[in-house]
């Protein structure tokens, strides 16, 4: 009954659209967008012509290509370059879907495992499983310092955040930035410097040439050594890291723990040493997870706005990547 | 060398600390305090009159009765209950000391613990043990409601910085309190209306005999039912709550999860069921201890207060019990 109800909204008149997504379950976002358009899984065959949008997250690279009435494709999630890594992208505009809600996923989950690592979790994990009642020496937050590379909007909210709780914060960004409350770097000139000052690092970067692998061992080193060693969150772009130098500085103590949301290869593959590893924490890249009711709703208006013939709102710029 | 120089410092005219702990190791303490005063850990004998000020956590009952030469007593930690238990109390002030830092340390403790059940810890966790990348969904801050018991000086900072990181917080007391972006509640007529809109209940209320094994299975059974379930969050005091309708209301579903820091019995028993469920997660009265070096210098500037005949700060009022 409820079926037949929904089926009477979607208007044939609206072309139909391809849910093409790798690494979690379609389920959510069919049931969001289906009331208004038709939502297909695949296509029916590489040309089929029914198709007008597609809504993607990692689809098969070729998927996009020959559909003949393609007229725009929608990210899943705040970052495209999951949709630029295939080569044969028809020439459509590319949406990103700019949900405010974003921002505030994000401040939760850095200030989540930046708290979990400086309130020295594992310890108290480990002496509950031995049933063991027993303190460890705490340090007060005004006494660690964290240091954010990528100064971007969610940089900025996550510094606000973690000075509000009472975390000195320094930011990095590739030109210089200002932020109340928070001592600023920039270039490659005051990475060092930076670095030499961080004991908790969070990783905030977008991914392009210049940022990819810039968290390597080298860079691990320069890190703070002091209260046990620092720490390294992930929640920018898993090729900003080198997985294999993470678990060396892990193995041994360049690094103290690891949160990382995001992997060089996703999903990260059952066979990675990190999923066991003690020292770290593993989210699968769920940081900040575009929430559907918030997203579907902004692409259905977009997709009508292209269907009239207007150009939809935040364009992905093709040449600088994002 | 070191041992030789630090002598040096202790002046001979100045009496005796007894500093009697129960619980945790002394010797951080012992450092501390040992370079302006002798200290000693147990008393040579009922009538020592070395003695002048006792420093005590959970001392053993009558140990302090007899000394002769007794002063004050100073509670380590921001509550005394811990010293009242005593039935033999010799009458000399008990000084609290109050630290700036228990604050930020408490600040980080729930917000460490909300934002551990809100992004759910559990989940991941047990997807890691198993190498499985898989999400869930997650609803953002805004969408959740923490309610604090307490709105003390502790209650308020506590709610102060869930509020800037994006949770709507109301607030219960004994008596109407305003604070701005929060919404109050007072007294036993308006707690059902308090609990019915609570998803994550923070317990911050002193012991005092009117809120003695408050939270129990009824109080529980009336928090918000939404979301997989209310979660238990108390770093007050131990005998404010029932273990053991905690433990029914996890086992029930009651409650989702629970973040404890402190028990009806401490050290918690070895043999309590609390220490191995899955849905606990334990602190041993950790989250806002008083940090040694923050607090002995003070203890120590309020001991020679009391020797030149100066009246202490912070005296406990013996006939609230707080």
């Amino acid at each position: 009954m409820l079926v037949r109800e929904m089926m009477v909204m979607v208007d044939a008149n609206k072309g139909k659209i391809l849910l093409s997504v790798t690494g979690f379950n379609p389920k959510k976002w069919h049931g969001l967008l289906s009331p208004e358009r038709e939502v297909v899984l695949e296509p029916a065959g590489e040309t089929d012509p029914s198709i007008t949008h597609a809504v993607v997250w990692y689809h098969p690279a070729g998927q996009l290509a020959k559909l003949p009435n393609l007229k725009a494709i929608f990210s899943i999630g705040a970052g495209v370059d999951h949709i630029m890594t295939d080569p044969d992208l028809p020439d459509v505009p590319i949406v990103r879907v700019v949900a405010e809600n974003l921002t505030q996923h994000m401040v939760e989950y850095v200030v989540w495992r930046v708290l979990d690592h400086h309130r020295q979790a594992s310890h108290y994990r480990k002496r509950q499983g031995e049933s063991v009642w027993q303190g460890i020496e705490q340090r007060a937050a005004p006494d660690v310092t964290v240091g954010i590379m990528g100064m971007g909007t969610l940089g900025g909210a996550v510094a606000k955040a973690l000075t509000a709780i009472g975390f000195k914060v320094n930011g990095w960004s590739r030109s210089q930035k200002t932020f109340e409350g928070v001592k600023t770097y920039s270039g490659q000139g005051e990475l060092d410097s930076f670095l030499g000052k961080t004991d908790i690092l969070v990783v905030l970067l977008p991914l392009t040439p210049q940022t990819r692998g810039i968290i390597n061992y080298d860079l691990l080193s320069k890190l703070r050594k002091e209260h046990g060693g620092p720490v390294l969150i992930n929640a920018g772009r898993g090729k900003l890291q080198s997985d294999t130098d993470i678990l060396r500085a892990l193995g041994d103590g360049t690094l103290r723990e690891a949160s990382l949301d995001v992997f060089e290869q996703e999903p990260l593959p059952a066979s990675s040493p990190l999923w066991k590893h003690p020292k770290v924490f593993i989210t699968p890249h769920a940081a900040a997870e575009s929430d559907p009711n918030h997203l579907a709703p902004l692409m259905l208006a977009q997709m009508d706005k292209i269907e009239r013939g207007e150009t939809p709102d935040n364009i992905v710029d093709r040449s600088a990547g994002y």
